[in-house]
Parts: C-alpha cells; sequence; structure tokens
C-alpha cells in the first residue's frame, strides 16, 4: 500500500483544509499561502499528464471543453473574483480572463455546444498561470486577515479560489480519464492501486435511523460553499444499507441481466440518456477480446472486479430497480439523511485526522481499490474510494444564504435535476473531502462516483422546484412574503386581518379570495375561515401559490440591477402560517367575471387589487352577491387604475365621464353595489409597494371598501 | 323708453341673482327658488318665439346644435349635476340625458359636425323641462343650506344650474338671431329699442391707467365661476379709450376703405376666418336694394347706424389695425385690465343697482340702442348694449382653483385661443351682468359683441399655453415642481443643493444640469451658477422648461382616475425662484452622448437620472471629462434601472455579469471614471417619487455620487 502522506512534503498530492477559527493571523496567513501553493502545484502535476496537443485541445465529452480550458479557468476565477469584490484593480490578461470564465458543465446531455473557441497556446496559459500565482501570493502576504476567517473576507475569497481549483482538479481527472491513452503521460505521480480480486459478497446492514439535523452553522470552522450552511430536520426511518459500494462484479450481474436493454428498470429520464448515449455498459469498463478491462485514470488495466463500479445516477437507479425486481426488496440509492446515518459511523473528518479511515484526499492511490479494503464500523468506504450517488436532488437548507462572492454556484442546481454526491473519492480533497460538503451533478453526469444501495421504505424527496424567475410571478412572491418596503406593512395580510375585525364572531366557515395572486392573503384567511378559495386569472400565479401550499416554501428570484438580483424564498413558516391548518385552501384558476356555480354561499367574499383588472367588472359586481350568504361581506380593495391593457375603455366602472360629469369609481360602485348591498364602514386608504428593483418600486395606495349583502 | 322693472313682477325678464351671503338660510331658500323658477320661465319665454320644426331643428350655424338641443341641455344640466355630486339617486330620462349633455360650442370654425341626432319631439321635451323643474323645485325646498352659501354646498350647484341656464339664454337667443325671420314668431315678449340715428363722431378719452388687482376672493358675495376667483395684479400705463363702442356708422368706414378685402388688416387667423367664412361685413347686416338694414333678435330693421356694430374679435381687430393705419396711432382692443380702468366709473354691479347704468340684464329692451344713450362718466357704455372684445385671451388667475363640480368649464379655454368679452350686453344677467364675470370665446365666435377700441402701447398679452397633458411631460412637471408624496422631499431641488454644498467657495461660474427633463434642478442651480445649460434629449422637456422660464409658470394636467385629473400649475414664484435671474439658464435639446463643443470648461456638471437612459453610457462616462475644468465636479445619480428599451445590454454599464461576475453599476462607475476622477466622498441614496395617479406612484431610491475632475 503506497501512501503519499501529506506531511511529508510540499510536493504530496494530499492537503488539509486551514481552520477557519484556529492560530494568529499571521501562522494563518502563512497556511493560506502554503495550501494555495500546494493546490497550484498539484493542479500542474495533473496537467503534466496531458502529453499531446490532442489531449489539451480535443473535448474529452462533447459536453465540456477541453482541457486547455480548465488549465486556465481556475487561475482566472482568482483574477475574475478579486476585480468582481474591487480587492484588485488591475486584469492580467483580459482576453484569457474573458475566455476562461464560463464552463459549460451543467448542460444537458443532449445540448450542443458548437462554438468555436480560439484557444491560447499552452505555454501562453503556463505563463499566464505563473503570473497569477505571483500576483495571489502577493494579495495572501498583504491580505487583512482576521480569526476567524469569516465570510465576506478576502480570506474567504482567496479559499473559495483554492476550493475552485481543487474541485477541478477532480473534474480535470475525470476528463483526463476519457481521453485516449494514446495522448496521455504515465509520468509515476498518480499511482494505481495494484490490489485486485473477486467482489465480495454483498450484504444489507440495519441501521437504527433516528432524527438528524443537517447542515452547519456560519461559524462552522471549515470553510464550506453557500449550500452548505442552513438546517433541516429529518426523521430517518430504520433501514439498511449494502455492506459494501457495489462492485463492477456485482454490477456485472445487471448487465448479464440485459440492464442496459431493459427500459422498465430505467427512469424515463435516465432511458432517454441510454439510449442517446447509446450506453450499454459502464463509462469505464472497456471491452477487449470478450473480456472486461478497466480504464483508470492513465492505464487499461484487467478488470478489478472487487473495485467500485463508476456509474451515473441513472445507472445507479436501473440497478437499484433490477435489483429490487430480483429482491423483492425496495432497493434504491440512499437518500442525502440516509448517508448522514451512514456518515455516523465515522467521528473524524478530514482536517483532524491521522490518517484517513477511507481512499480519499489521494492519501493512498490514484485510484479505486476494493470495495473492502476501508472498513467503518459494519460498513466499508462510507468515505472514499469512488462518489456515492443519492436520490436526493440537491436543495437549499432552511436559512440558505447566497454567497455574494459566487452567487450562481448554488442556485441553478435546486432544480430537481442535480443529485447530491456524497463521500468523496480518492482524488477528493479539500472541502471535496469533508463531511458536510454537499455537491450535485445532473444525474447523467459521470464522476469518480458509484453508489450504495438501501433497503429503505422512504418516499421519494418532493420534486425541488426551481427559482421563479417570472418577473411578475416573482415581484408579487416579493409582494406577499417577502421584505416590507417604505414601512408600510404587508398587504394581503393586512387586508386579510381588516376581514378578520370584519366578521366578529360571526360563523367564518367559508371565504372565497378572488384575484388570489400568489395566494398570501388566502393562507391568512385560513388561519380563521374553515374553507377558502383561492381563484386568480393567472394559472402562473395559482401555481405559486399551490407549490406553496405543498411545499411549505417557494423559492424565486428577485431583481437588484439589471440582470443581477437576489434568490429569495417565501416560507409560510417564516410568515407564521405554519401551524395554520393550510389545506382548508383550494387554490383554483378562474375567471372572476365568469365563475363556476360551485363557488358560492360564503360568509366574506375578498377581491383584492381585482375590480380595475376585470375585462367585464360590471359584470362581476353585477353578480357577486348571488354568491354571498345574505348578510355575508364583500371587501373590495383597489387603486382604481383603469388600463385599457385590461379593460376596454367602455367598461371601466369610473374615472371616466358619464354625461359629461366626472364619475369617479367609488361613486360607480356605490350605484352599482347599492341594490343588492349596504355599504358598512367608511372607506379606508391601505397603501402596498412592489419592488421592481432593488432601487424601484410602485407605490400604491389602495381604496377598501366594505360591503354587506342583504 | 319702455323699462321692464325686475320688481314688479315673477313675469319680468330682468332678474337679480341671491347675494350669497345675506338673509337667513329660509329667506335665502326662497330667493333660489324663485330665482331658479324666474331663470326657467325666461328660457321658455325665449324658446317660445320658435314658431316651426325648422326652427327647432336646423342649425342656424354649422358649428353648433339646432336650438332643440339647447331647449333640453339646461335642463338636463340640473340632472347630471346632482348625480355627479351623488345629491340625487335617481336620473329622470337617461336618453335625454346623455343626448342633451354635451354641447359642440368650442369647435374651431373649419371643424365639421356632420354627427346624426335623433333629436326628440319638442313636446317630449317640454314635458321633460316641467319634470326637471318639480324635481329641482322639490330639491330646494329640502337642501341642507347655511349662510354663506359655500363654493361646495347643494346650493352653490344649484346656483351654477341657473347661472348655466343663464349663458344659453343669451347664447341661444344669438342662434335665434341667425335664424331666418320666417320660422320665427315675434310674440311681443322680446321689443326693440325704436331709438335710432347717425352715429355720433368718436373720440378717444385719456385715462391714468394705475395699479389694478383682478380677481376676486372665495368669499366673495356673488356666485362666480371658478376663473374669476384668484388675484392678479397689474400695472396699467396710461393710455385712451374711445368714448363710444364703435358704431355702425363708425364701422362702415372700414367697410368702405375695402376692410373686408385687406389682407393686412387683419391677423393670420383673422384673414382664414375670412376667407374661410366668405364675410363680406358684420354678421347681422343685411344688404337689400343697396341699403344695410339690421337684424335684431326678431326683425330687420333700417340700419340703425348709432347702433354698436356686431362683430367677432377678428373683424374688431381688423377694424383697429385699419384704424391704427388711418390715423397713425396704436389703436387696438383693450386688455382686460384696460377694460376694468374703465369699468372704475361704475361704482355699483347688478346685483345692487336700482337701475342698470346701461343697457343690460334686459332692463331696457331685447335689443342694442344708441351707443350715446347710457352715459358712464366720461364714456358712454362702459357696461351692456354690445360686449366688448379685449385683445386678451382668457387665463387663470394665481390662486385658480378647478371647481370640482364643473372641472371642465374652464380649463379648456386657457388655450390663447379664447378672447375675454367684457360689459355684457342688453340680454346679459345673473353672473353674465356683473362686473367680475370672465366669458371667453373663440374669435371667429359671434355673440351680442363688439368693441371700443383703444390708443395703448401696452404690449401684446403673452401666449397662454394650454395645460400641458403629454404624459410624461405632466408627469415630469409634477415630479419637479408639484406636491411631495410619502413625506419624500423634492428631488431636483434636493440634487442642486448637495451640488451647491459641494461647491462651497469655489467659483460657481458655469454649470450644466445634463438630462434637465422639465428644468427644476437647473433654475435651482441658478440660484448660484452664473450660467446653466439644460439639456435634455427630449424636445418636449426642453419646450415645457422654456415655457417655465419665459413664463414664470406653466399648467399641466395630472391624472388621478382614469381619464380624470386635475388641471395644476408650475410657478416658478411659489418654487421661491422668483427672485433667482432665470435668464442665467440656456436650455437647448441635445444628446449628452454626443454634445456640442461649446459645452464645456464647467465648474460642474450634474448627470440627475441619467445615465441609465443613455443609449451609450460609456462614450458619455468616458468623454465628460474633457467639459469639466481641472477640479470641477461630475455629480452622477441614478437608480440604475437599465432596461433594454434604453440601452442594449451590451452598452449597459453594470447589472450585467462580466466575465461570469456580477458587475454592479457603482463598480463599473469607479471603474471607469478612474482614469480622470477621484470619488471625492461616499455615496448617498436619495429617494423620489413620481406620481402617475392619485394612488400610483413611482418610488425610487436614486444613488448619488460625486466625482472630482483631475
Amino acid at each position: 500500500m503506497t501512501v503519499l502522506n501529506f506531511v511529508t512534503a510540499d510536493k504530496t498530492l494530499s492537503s488539509r483544509m486551514p481552520l477557519l477559527n484556529t492560530g494568529t493571523p499571521e501562522s494563518k496567513r502563512q497556511e493560506i499561502l502554503n495550501y494555495f501553493c500546494q493546490t497550484y502545484d498539484v493542479y500542474d502535476r495533473l496537467f503534466e499528464v496531458l502529453d499531446s496537443d490532442e489531449a489539451w485541445y480535443m473535448k474529452a465529452i462533447s459536453l465540456r471543453h477541453p482541457l486547455i480550458f480548465y488549465y486556465g479557468h481556475t487561475a482566472t476565477f482568482f483574477v475574475n473574483k478579486l476585480i468582481a469584490a474591487r480587492l484588485i484593480e488591475n486584469r492580467i490578461d483580459p482576453d484569457i480572463e474573458a475566455m476562461m470564465a464560463i464552463g459549460v458543465d451543467e448542460m444537458s446531455w443532449d445540448d450542443l455546444d458548437d462554438k468555436n473557441y480560439d484557444w491560447p497556446a499552452v505555454e501562453a496559459l503556463q505563463a499566464y498561470r505563473q503570473k497569477v500565482r505571483a500576483m495571489v501570493c502577493e494579495f495572501i502576504r498583504g491580505m487583512p486577515l482576521e480569526i476567524p476567517v469569516q465570510w465576506d473576507s478576502a480570506a474567504w475569497l482567496i479559499l473559495m479560489g483554492i476550493e475552485h481549483e481543487r474541485i477541478h482538479l477532480e473534474t480535470s481527472s475525470v476528463l483526463i480519464r476519457q481521453l485516449p491513452l494514446s495522448c496521455l503521460n504515465n509520468n509515476g505521480s498518480w499511482p494505481v492501486c495494484n490490489e485486485t480480486g473477486a467482489a465480495p459478497e454483498n450484504t444489507l446492514v440495519a441501521l437504527n435511523g433516528g432524527k438528524l439535523k443537517l447542515g452547519k452553522s456560519y461559524d462552522d470552522p471549515l470553510y464550506g460553499w453557500d449550500n452548505e450552511y442552513g438546517s433541516q430536520e429529518v426523521d430517518v426511518a430504520p433501514f439498511k444499507a449494502s455492506e459494501y459500494l457495489v462492485s463492477n462484479g456485482e454490477f456485472l450481474a445487471f448487465l448479464n441481466a440485459g440492464g442496459y436493454d431493459t427500459e422498465r428498470w430505467w427512469t424515463d429520464e435516465g432511458w432517454a440518456w441510454a439510449t442517446f448515449a447509446k450506453a450499454r455498459h459502464p463509462e469505464f469498463w472497456v471491452r477487449k477480446e470478450d473480456c472486461w478491462h478497466y480504464r483508470t485514470l492513465l492505464e487499461e488495466i484487467d478488470m478489478p472486479w472487487n473495485w467500485p463500479v463508476d456509474t451515473n445516477c441513472h445507472e445507479a437507479q436501473a440497478f437499484c430497480r433490477w435489483k429490487s425486481e430480483v429482491t423483492g426488496k425496495s432497493i434504491q440509492l440512499p437518500t442525502e439523511a440516509e448517508w448522514y446515518c451512514l456518515r455516523g459511523q465515522i467521528d473524524t473528518d478530514l482536517p483532524y485526522w491521522e490518517q484517513a479511515p477511507g481512499n480519499i484526499n489521494l492519501e493512498y492511490w490514484s485510484s479505486a481499490c476494493p470495495v473492502d479494503q476501508f472498513r467503518n464500523g459494519n460498513f466499508c468506504d462510507i468515505i472514499g474510494n469512488v462518489w456515492q450517488w443519492t436520490r436526493t436532488p440537491i436543495d437549499a437548507y432552511e436559512g440558505f444564504r447566497v454567497h455574494p462572492y459566487y452567487d450562481d454556484f448554488s442556485t441553478p442546481t435546486f432544480d430537481s435535476k442535480h443529485n447530491l454526491i456524497k463521500g468523496g473519492c480518492w482524488i477528493s480533497t479539500g472541502n471535496y473531502g469533508i463531511k458536510d460538503s454537499r455537491y450535485a451533478f445532473r444525474r447523467h453526469f459521470f464522476q469518480h462516483a458509484g453508489f450504495r444501495y438501501v433497503e429503505s421504505t422512504a418516499s421519494d424527496q418532493e420534486t425541488i422546484n426551481p427559482y421563479e424567475t417570472d418577473t411578475l410571478v416573482s415581484q408579487y412572491l416579493e409582494f406577499h412574503f417577502g421584505q416590507e418596503y417604505f414601512g408600510v406593512s404587508n398587504y394581503p395580510k393586512r387586508c386579510a386581518e381588516l376581514c378578520h375585525r370584519l366578521m366578529g364572531s360571526r360563523p367564518m366557515t367559508r371565504a372565497l379570495d378572488l384575484g388570489c395572486s400568489v395566494g398570501r392573503s388566502s393562507f391568512e384567511l385560513a388561519r380563521w375561515f374553515q374553507h377558502v378559495d383561492g381563484i386568480d386569472f393567472s394559472a402562473r400565479f395559482i401555481s405559486a401559490a399551490a407549490e406553496l401550499q405543498k411545499n411549505g416554501k417557494i423559492r424565486y428570484f428577485t431583481p437588484t440591477e439589471g440582470e443581477l438580483g437576489e434568490f429569495k424564498v417565501a416560507s409560510l413558516k417564516v410568515m407564521g402560517l405554519d401551524t395554520t391548518d393550510v389545506n382548508r385552501i383550494l387554490f383554483t384558476q378562474g375567471d372572476a367575471c365568469n365563475l363556476k356555480p360551485k363557488y358560492c354561499d360564503y360568509d366574506l367574499v375578498f377581491a383584492g387589487n381585482l375590480i380595475d383588472r376585470l375585462t367585464e367588472p360590471l359584470v362581476f359586481l353585477g353578480n357577486i352577491h348571488e354568491r354571498i350568504r345574505p348578510g355575508g361581506f364583500l371587501v373590495l380593495t383597489s387603486p382604481y387604475t383603469w388600463l385599457e391593457d385590461y379593460t376596454h375603455k367602455d367598461k371601466w366602472l369610473g374615472g371616466i365621464r358619464e354625461n359629461g360629469e366626472a364619475l369617479d369609481t367609488y361613486s360607480a360602485l356605490k350605484r352599482v353595489l347599492s341594490l343588492h348591498f349596504e355599504e358598512v364602514q367608511p372607506p379606508v386608504d391601505i397603501p402596498f409597494v412592489i419592488r421592481e428593483t432593488a432601487r424601484k418600486y410602485q407605490h400604491t395606495v389602495a381604496h377598501c371598501t366594505v360591503w354587506r349583502c342583504r
């Protein structure tokens, strides 16, 4: 067993992250400088295996740039972040820093990248990398530094650049593993495990489950990406997990059972991928003369049947369905929480261990190793060897905040399409190697990743909805559930409270919230009413309200300036609505001017900001009494903003001349409603604010009138 | 001389207006009731002369409805106003009240009215008028009434309806005077003066002029239309006025001199009218067998050469130009103020006199009379006989407020196209007959109106600008010069004050206000800077600013709800800018991205809310230092609202991702400006509010940055 020990020399591949909260500023500065240099060195050493232009400039897979891009990319990252944070003033090479800025890591498998790039020469990039190295070293030596290192400090940004490079150390190694061997140079720096043999029989081992609290606090001593912070409490039911990662040997049974030909074992998305990619076997299996061989980073070796299989998530899930069918058990991939139950068997973490309790952090080999080599309690390979796919799409924890220096790191992945991988692999270093890290990739993506299966009755993760970016829906989510601006209190809440006061001690059986938009007033009315119908003409609004009702939260993007913005979450819990039975509400798309007969017998109808958005306000007002119980209330609020876009001018209730006389809307309401209603209290003005950007708002004063049905 | 004395019977034609501030409520109620009935009776009696369907349904002139309309119109006015004011609930006849609501009095002379109206039968309208009479009488008997009668009281609205009918009593008499005699019935109710003779020689009589204060206060004891209130101080230079109104005899000399054939004596507008109308002589002159006859209300008589000529304003002005040419003097129509100098010769007013000191209020005849019949001091006919055209287009006095019950009575005439007529005529009763009344008609219009001329050096009245109704210009006028909303202080003023503080004791020679919009910050900067260039890309904005600079005020219409709104005036005086030399400002249309070379050497450039509205913000920022003296300041304010409508996205300064990194506009400004500027103080936030309607506002927070040119 070759052990590359991180303490022996600067030139070792493995490493330790600096702790954020220990030591003196000057010792920490030196530590960060060393960590930066060691990372830079390891990254350079990885690219030393590229032996020809072909290796640098060909695309290992169609969805990603050639390696020349990644070689420059991690260096430009430092410059671009430092410029963006206004910590340095001058660029080193504007062309390179523009060209190498953005990767194409997250495309779907059937996207095409047909851009033509005029990549620089390798030598030019090597020179560029040296300049960046010098600049960053100088920057580290001079930057302000306090202990603990804080989220928004310059040192954090440097650590971010380092961890970013460590991510690409691993992902670039995957790309290299996908290049032809002929263009690679096995220089001995990246040694392969030489222990192979037959696969061990896998067994399912019971775990108790229990209450887990996921997520870390903002004063955690280890550097983290923004998605790691916050908290989520999970109840994990007892389950069983496979003792070993699935080995090549174990996976062969699936393949031999016709796994790659049997659609029913695949998800729809997985089968579509397998068909498109013409997948017939795991990515790194090589068929030679009727024998299976195995591709490592720089070699092809005889199939190591007792090593873990590398698969994407689709293949892993197909294996599980096959396994379920074969065993009659509910075999699936673990959830994120189930993996953390397993992780409880290990009581240390990367920066603290003397020697890794798994094949991780480049501490042993530059390849996988047998699945029974590293035992952790009743299991092997709880960390390291290959990553373990979970069935959990990544989502934010409660309390998630976007990191201002890297605001598009996590949020684009909260879309149900990126599943978490856990545990790290042989080349996972730095943050990649720690317990709390949360990386997620598209399910068709290849890392050095395989899987462990569980027997579990845990139901599938709810669909994660991506950030709502529809401008109007987002605007209204912020209006209903977001911040208060200019000291103006929440409008739908205030309206609902007015409705509640109005009801006094009368029965509150049924309420109708017409023009409910994204639903806040419906949620508020459900505090008191046994049934609330929330109706809006816009299906987009209704679907946002329904999502909030179902999941208790919804995410949205709210613009700050130009195309920039903030990622926010609307949460019923934060609104104090977590104790309200929101199932009292039925959200439906509908037309206030043409309601279905079933919407009737209401004790209260609230029509907030509705009448001046109707095509036929007179039709609505002329018929609404039919829906209200005698003595029930109609509450109208509106700024009377009549616009031809919504209502033809000849249908405007007021704000017009009638027979030459000015007719305001309030007068028109009195006239129209007097037949079936009496006005029960003087009108009140209720202001509201809708945010358009961080600096621009609509500030409006609605007129609220209250009517009792005769 | 037949005298129809108003006190003798209800059936007399003349009348007195009730005073607003005397008596008990119950005596006033009775007085108003009598005044209403007497007005209704007189109006009915006028229409009794119509002797055939032709008289009722033919259009006396193409620009006005037939008399059937006016017969119903004054009655519907009561109903429509009472409904609009929510003082009554039910209509009497919705069809009539819609059809008879709006007259066509104010069209240009070449407009065509080709609508087809399905007018009701006379009998139907008579019955309708009786129903309205009964309703109004009942209303008067029951309405709340306090002394004094206030502007917004129910009694005021009744007086408004009465005075409105009295207006139409006179204007309908003009239409009847334009109908063929064959369809009229001279029933003896409308007697003609029988004194005629040769015209007296007219002479010019000197008046001292002096300081006059025009306009009445809101506690004046006589009912007034909104345009009468407020105040205006005028210095009238000494002038001479003709002793008599211009008689038919005096006017004949103009006609015989080729007056109707000689373009140079006419204004352009007057000549265009004369040509279009094929005018050859005064409207009520009739050529018969080579003799001039004269049309009265119901007769044709031999030409009364010593009676006043009836003309429109164009003919009167043409006469004056001819007279000037003939006499070598500056002969013109009097101004409104000059007429009030004349009016000073009479020390009574309609409700107070025992007997009228002129041929007015139907107290003598239903026709004109000789111009030397009624002497008032050194002049005759200062009031009565025929109206006297002035050369003053009607305009609001300082402090003018629109009456809420009749918000389109005055404001549409503040357009330079409506000239004031003064003094009243033989049929002018009620408000038409009082000293403070201010009626104005289009210059081509015929009333029973003629003129008196003056020899005066007073320069012409400035052009009156109509209310600015361009939505955006009005919005910005309110933003710059209107009310403050939500407690947010005036933005361009606050920005200018910031600029002033910045200058400290440095010389303030030249300032540039780029994107000055309607000019407030330029006006404010002119308090301190010797020269201010105000430049905006919008010619409409610049022309509003220039009008304000020239006239000290500008009117605009600001929407409240739908198509309804308020008429407002922006005034430099109200802004405390009347002591500022606004001629220091040069307002010019221009493009901030392509300024002419002459715009240079500034001590200060203020670009308020500009940069995010430029097509090429980078071009502007890259060159602006060339315009600023070394050490001079650049002050930028902006909410950074980048929109593709104004700036292509690839030209946005910030609010974008650059090399994948978020670039906010402030950071971009620092980068762009650092070459030629240094930032001299921390940025500040300055909020502003733009009103869209009475209930809807844009509430924005601009970012203000301050830069010193190296």
